[in-house]
């Protein structure tokens, strides 16, 4: 570029940088905070001119991400001044060679702690170690725990990174979508920002599962004519009879998003048709006067199931116990025109702004009434005794925590009444920590709703909860086995740590000798090998079952060293000893490191050695896979949505690699099909029919069952790839009586 | 008696009648019906005359009874003159010379007719046989959907004559208990008159089972300071914040009634402690302008739910979507004070009206809105066309009707969202039958939201059913195993009536060439002896499971007239063979004939050749017990509340009688104790220790299991009687760390 275009390129960044931060400061000055106009511009200079120059990959200039990442904060989740500065700062200590001192200097202390805190945690959160990872994680709470602002900026920043990802290279956006599905995704749902969540989980599916999004999405795009028309009718009366009630409301019609589809189809394991609550509609109101917002609320369900029939099962009544998050409204699924389900979200103006808005509106309109402390505060108000408590194990730590986050919540009564919130799977021994840790020390057995039950005794939303304790009781070790909270789970670990330790010790000496009977030192390799064979993460897990005996390790030269590895094709078997002289030695040859920033590709050539297809979920080609580079630097190959890699990602999330298929086809891969329809004459030699005649696939076994009618068969292939499998299972559809083909997802 | 004292007695009597009578009338004149006093009026004199100088067997002068029904009538059912003079005329046919034609001449054909149904019900529903009892409850069934209030008159005298039972022998005291709650109680709460089926459920059981009635009334008459105390304190700011609503209201106190509780605790096998919705809250608001009554349930529903925290899983909303009797409410769950669940019942004055008095109230208030025609009616109607359809097996229609009567219902919707009801436990054949008749006879498989399953899956309430057919289908005899609504059964028997009969036609024949096999021919001894052993009521239907192959009776000699009936002690075996010779047939010596209307004493002197102990509940000394008078004159004795005798009563009720203990602690009859607590060292010794220091009482085994800390066993012993198991049980609990300890009820 000559001089005069590099000027006229720089004239035009300018205005476009100038015109994206008018706009944050036009929402700002709408917005009910104090108006701190100068410091906001003061912070957007500084930012503009230390970065200057620098470009994001799209080409833009740098400034337009922290612009647009103050956008989100102040439009999205509705913070002040202080955030948005901090947003529009947030990268200058990491990127330029200003520090935290110099923001202090400029922008006062607590700016500068929160620009602090979010270039400690800019790393992201996967590392090549479970305890590198876990420990990244540990970071990013302390320092959310310290300002909650910081992780709502850095939720801010992670949202239009996702919203900017097309730009990335492939290796780099899986990693990123992973990440934010992982954590990024669960914290907004527990601080209550429902939309940016919703985005999120939407944008990470689409760049982790491309072809399934694609597929979901044009089998709703496809419904999209009959449901306008559908919402049209149905919002006709309700319009009407709201209008008569002399309401000024907004109806706003929701779609079930892509990946809510695709996650209760997975969690349910149906196909898309039996997804059935897929419409929503949304009823926004301005309270009137004269009753409360609560009353209004059951004043609208009133009229709306006066003019449709609700499912007697489906109520939700958050207006009375709002969740933990904050979340407050009143859902009713009625039936819809055409035999559909619609679920009705009745909100007010303000619960709406809650429910998208989350923890910081919710701090806004705090009563000081009956919720004096917020679910949330207490919440967070644990999430720091914890974070105090010095755990043993960082990855332990990270689990429960991990745990609480994603789990969806419930409410149990004490015997007094009060009500109490706990994590969805919890049990009466969860429940009694809860109390007081006294006495979950003391608990011997609970009654449940008045009945005995032991302490592993899973509760129920709803139950009514008593502990009963002795005082010669004393924690027991098992118990670690059904504690599900992070409280309960810490405060078992602390006062068994003593003891934990000798059970960790004889657990190892118990191994090292019985590696010594075939010749073997518990070297790294051959301790990884066991983890792997247990399926345990974790060395000092390890230890421990096996010194609490719940793993049997006498035999473990024949299960493990003498056997071939359970569970593994023979071509990709890569642990192989020397058997002709006495001494077992694994001949671990280590691959050259792979490049974790680049896709790898799984030709035929591909040397066998080099990757390995995983057998927990047997990916075929054309499946979306993912590698996860294991301690030899060999590739294991799992498919994306598959629950093993899931689980690496949440540990040593940095070794998951982007991977991609480029077979032609040449092998074949094992798939099973399950199919299920009307019985009838002959349907089992049209079935085999039409596999015989599909040349590509091979069959190996059928099986099928009838009753009352209906039967349901499963059947076993070889394929060369998914484009086989939709093939066939095309074919078979076209049987006459047949009423579902799939496959069967591993 | 003296002339001038006969004179004496006759006037007070008479200042007795009018008193009451009056009292009738003046309830009349204060009712929304038209006033036709002088009719009622003269009905009265009639009435009074015809059964002048007759007493009841309490020594009142009979008139009293008439008058009290028609009180009934108009109080508690809200009737107006025609079933006020109809009440009063009641027993004027069946009782005195004066016939239906000299009713219709004075008070017109309307009340006639009703008479005339009365007149023809008047013989009760129980009988002899099970055919005579079907075509009894089938004449009951006939005269209601002539004119319904012939059955609402007969609830109001079954009322009166339970209200009065105190005065009959026990034995009769008994039957009519029992046939109340067999018919009256379920006819009561179809009919929606939910007060008068709590009342008559709860003096049926008083009558059935006096001692568990009076230890669960004492049970909850123990907590009665205590729920006051809980009522007050819940109460307050209830009426506080109703009040600021501006309501008028009514706050009624209920405490689940006896019956109710015991239900509970048979139907959940839970003890007392453990039925924890024993107290309940009505609401009774009158309506306030400007809104609809629905509108204002949910408006104290949300003001209560602001007080008191609802039980997630406990809305019932049947103010949407009334019950098919016409009830509706809100009902909620809350956490009441001191920790107990409290049921707020929401119902308008209206709304309450039609909970108490039923149908009648329903239909004054009937508006021609939605509810056009009620489920009520749709039921008559449906009953009616049943009654038309000549049924070839009276039992079976009376098994089919009694059923849907008692089910609680559901609400499933067809595929374009309509909702229909269907009683529960109803399977997609039963809803394919509902829709058409011919949709059930070509049905092959249906879809319930939008998954393919067979015709013989159970529905739930909220299910979405579309039913799949095909042009080839024919109805299928095994489909009678699994429709359980009467309309799909009658239909589907008289499609496959020739089917069956060739059926049974077979099945007798192959049962005749088996007796045949062993020199015995079908005597209705043998018959018998079959039906018992196979546990089957209905002759036919023996033919037919053995012609259709469900019931294999080839080995028939070995099974049954060879071995030891089964199931029967040794001691109480009346059937015994002749063996020595190669003729067997059945010695079976009929006993004379059991006095129906007496109470059976079992002493250990009775023969045992005059009764046996029923194995299906083995009832000890001590049980309430009730004797079936079997073919051959033998009392078979079992618990009063055994579903064995309970299926008897509802086909044979007349041979049910009323029997007693009479022993003196000679024999031992086993029973079966269940165990729980929480487990310690030693807990085995002292549960041994306890049960061999009491000398009464025989162990035959122990067996016990550990859980997670808790304990459950079983105790086989030998004991005396009842005084025996509770001395046992309260020297069990003692033991410290047990918590209950219970009899099996087999």
């Amino acid at each position: 570029m000559s001089i005069p275009e590099l000027e006229q390129q720089e004239q035009h960044d300018q205005e476009m940088i100038q015109a994206a931060f008018d706009e944050v400061l036009s929402i700002y000055k709408q917005s009910p905070h104090r108006q701190k106009v100068e410091l906001i511009e003061k912070a957007f200079h500084f930012a503009n001119q230390a970065h200057k120059g620098i470009r994001r990959r799209s080409g833009e200039p740098y400034i337009m991400h922290p612009i647009a990442v103050a956008r989100i904060v102040v439009k999205e989740i509705g913070l002040g001044s202080t955030s948005i500065c901090a947003a529009l700062l947030h990268d200058v200590v990491e990127d330029t060679d200003y520090t935290t001192d110099d923001i202090e200097n400029l922008f006062g202390k607590r700016i500068a702690i929160i620009v602090d805190g979010l270039t400690k945690i800019s790393g992201g959160v996967f590392g090549e170690r479970a305890s590198e990872q876990a420990e990244n994680f540990r970071k990013l709470l302390l320092t959310m725990s310290e300002d909650i602002r910081v992780i709502l900026i850095k939720i801010a920043d992670r949202l239009h990174n996702m919203r900017t990802l097309a730009s990335m290279p492939q290796a780099k956006q899986y990693k990123i979508a992973g990440e934010t599905l992982f954590i990024y995704a669960p914290l907004a749902n527990r601080l209550g920002l429902f939309a940016i969540k919703t985005e999120l989980e939407n944008l990470s599916f689409k760049y982790e599962h491309p072809e399934a999004y694609a597929q979901i999405k044009s089998l709703i795009d496809a419904q999209a004519k009959e449901n306008e028309q559908i919402y049209k009718e149905f919002k006709i009366p309700i319009q009407d009879k709201l209008a008569a009630l002399e309401f000024k409301f907004e109806l706003i019609e929701r779609i079930k998003s892509v990946y809510s589809v695709w996650h209760k189809m997975q969690k349910k394991n149906i196909p898309f048709e039996e997804v059935y609550d897929l419409l929503a509609l949304r009823i926004v109101f301005e309270p009137k006067d004269g009753s409360t917002e609560q009353e209004q609320c059951w004043l609208i369900y009133s009229a709306i199931t006066q003019l449709y029939h609700p499912h007697p099962e489906r109520i939700r009544d958050w207006v009375s116990t709002p969740k933990a998050n904050g979340y407050s409204a009143l859902h009713v699924t009625v039936m819809g025109p055409h035999g559909k389900w619609i679920e009705v979200q009745i909100r007010s103006v303000q619960m709406n702004e809650i429910a998208e808005r989350g923890l910081a509106a919710h701090w806004r309109y705090k009563t000081g009434e009956r919720d004096d402390e917020t679910e949330l505060d207490r919440w967070l108000k644990e999430l720091k005794e914890e974070l105090k408590n010095p755990n043993p194990s960082a990855i332990d730590f990270m689990d429960n925590v991990k745990l609480n986050l994603f789990a969806s919540e419930m409410f149990v009564f004490t015997p007094k009444g009060e009500i109490k919130t706990l994590p969805q799977g919890a049990t009466a021994l969860d429940f009694a920590f809860l109390l007081h840790s006294d006495i979950g020390f003391k608990a011997i057995g609970a009654k449940v709703n008045h009945k005995l039950v032991p302490l592993n005794y899973q509760l129920q939303s709803g139950d009514q909860v008593e502990i009963l304790t002795a005082k010669m009781q004393k924690p027991i070790a098992e118990w670690l086995n059904f504690v599900i909270t992070s409280r309960a789970k810490t405060k078992l670990e602390n006062a068994l740590r003593k003891e934990l330790t000798v059970t960790a010790h004889h657990g190892q000496r118990t191994i090292e000798e019985e590696l010594k009977k075939v010749n073997l030192t518990p070297t790294p390799e051959v301790i990884q090998t066991l983890l792997d064979y247990y399926n345990i993460r974790d060395k000092r897990e390890l230890y421990r079952q096996v010194g609490r005996k719940t793993i049997d390790v006498t035999d473990i030269s024949k299960k493990i060293f003498k056997a071939k590895p359970k569970n593994l094709l023979k071509k990709f078997v890569t642990l192989q000893f020397g058997s002709s002289d006495n001494k077992m030695v694994p001949l671990i040859k280590k691959n050259k490191k792979v490049d974790r920033k680049k896709t790898f590709h799984l030709s035929d050539d591909t040397s066998s050695k080099s990757f390995r297809i995983a057998q927990c979920c047997q990916p075929i080609p054309g499946d979306d896979i993912v590698g996860y580079v294991d301690d030899n630097e060999i590739v294991v190959v799992h498919k994306r949505q598959c629950p093993e890699a899931l689980k690496l990602q949440a540990s040593q999330g940095d070794r998951i690699i982007s991977a991609e298929w480029a077979t032609r086809n040449e092998k074949s891969f094992p798939v099973t099909l399950e199919m299920k329809g009307i019985d009838r004459m002959g349907m089992l030699r049209e079935i085999t029919n039409v596999i015989t005649d599909e040349y590509s696939v091979n069959i190996q076994s059928i099986n099928i069952q009838t009753d009352a009618g209906i039967f349901e068969g499963s059947l076993h292939v070889y394929v060369h790839g998914t484009d086989d499998v939709n093939n066939l299972c095309l074919k078979l559809m076209k049987i006459n009586g047949m009423n579902s083909v799939k496959r069967v997802e591993l």
